[in-house]
């Protein structure tokens, strides 16, 4: 398989870790998001909403895209570990929690958004704490509609789950806008108890070939 | 069960339109989102996102967000008829879509970011123009993303899916910001489709009791 990423894409970052934790090993070709690389035609053609990550299959025909449908693919795929609990509501609980970030945080605040706004002169300094505004909220949100009684280490107990694939990126882009995590500490604990696990230190962007 | 939610939310309209199909019947909790009552205390008790929809349970202590989050748990929950396919790659494809609007589209474009928008005293024109650009460019990428050789009359064959439940509330988003839909014939006939069903057409806004 081939995975089309950018290191720093949070995105990408998320299906990295969601094949790291499956022991995937992929082929990894980068498209430079800064330098539009994303828009050129030929990427286009591969996926048109001209966004990473796309998850290549073998054949070289399919193409998946949509960070949490290709983890979700992968997860029905190749069960070992899971990264969603057993039962329903535990399921609807962590999908809740994956999606308030890839919803309702990661697109408002992406490089995207914020080159848009730019094209309406917002100022430089409004630009980057719209972005810190949102993550601020967002994850405050999160961490508030986890389960109170959860021993841990991670979000949803013993073991990490979709929701830390798009948590443990979103925090890495929290602290570049200056986001105080403070009073997050549940986020942190689990973001804590992702980093010990070979599979995330993998995917991390500076371990990228891609990373400057 | 009782859905919290109001008639005009895209998101909410999504749940609608899944319970109708699963011919499930709820009891529904309108929170106004133009006067801020999802920014109420007490509800934000029940989701700290203060966004609807919420589904509640009849034990009034299982609390479920995200609209996405929420149509999967009713589809493993009440799997006929099902919106996904069998298939782990054709569930992919569905999913892609239906995120392709869930977290591209329609949370750049909410009432939330617009009002955001507004405070950083962003001409009313350049609002509206924004909404309209993101919905045009996000549902021209929708398009592409369908298999090629699909015969319908539905996105992904001969019933609607999770990927409709996102696709006809953005359509009458688009229309409310003037998009310019001629060019998304695809789309368009999965609507018309869709529109013949009852359990879509119980769902529309204007057939909500808070209906304006």
């Amino acid at each position: 398989m081939r995975l089309h990423g950018y290191f720093r894409s949070t995105a990408a970052w998320r299906v990295r870790i969601a094949l790291a934790l499956k022991g995937l090993s992929v082929e990894h070709v980068s498209h430079h998001l800064r330098r539009g690389e994303q828009r050129a035609a030929e990427y286009l053609a591969l996926n048109p909403q001209g966004l990473v990550p796309v998850l290549e299959l073998d054949d070289r025909a399919t193409v998946l895209t949509q960070s949490l449908a290709i983890c979700e693919w992968l997860d029905e795929t190749h069960p070992t570990p899971p990264l969603l609990p057993g039962d329903a509501l535990n399921r609807a609980r962590v999908r809740a929690v994956a999606l308030a970030i890839a919803c309702d945080i990661h697109p408002v605040q992406n490089l995207k958004v914020l080159a848009r706004l730019r094209t309406l002169d917002v100022a430089e300094k409004a630009v980057t704490g719209w972005a810190r505004e949102i993550i601020a909220e967002g994850l405050a949100a999160c961490q508030a509609l986890l389960p109170q009684d959860e021993p841990g280490p991670f979000l949803f107990g013993p073991a990490p789950t979709l929701a830390e694939l798009c948590l443990v990126p979103q925090l890495a882009n929290a602290r570049r806008f200056g986001v105080d995590l403070v009073l997050l500490p549940r986020l942190l604990a689990a973001e804590a108890a992702c980093q010990t696990l070979p599979a995330f230190q993998a995917a991390a962007p500076d371990r990228q070939p891609d990373a400057e």
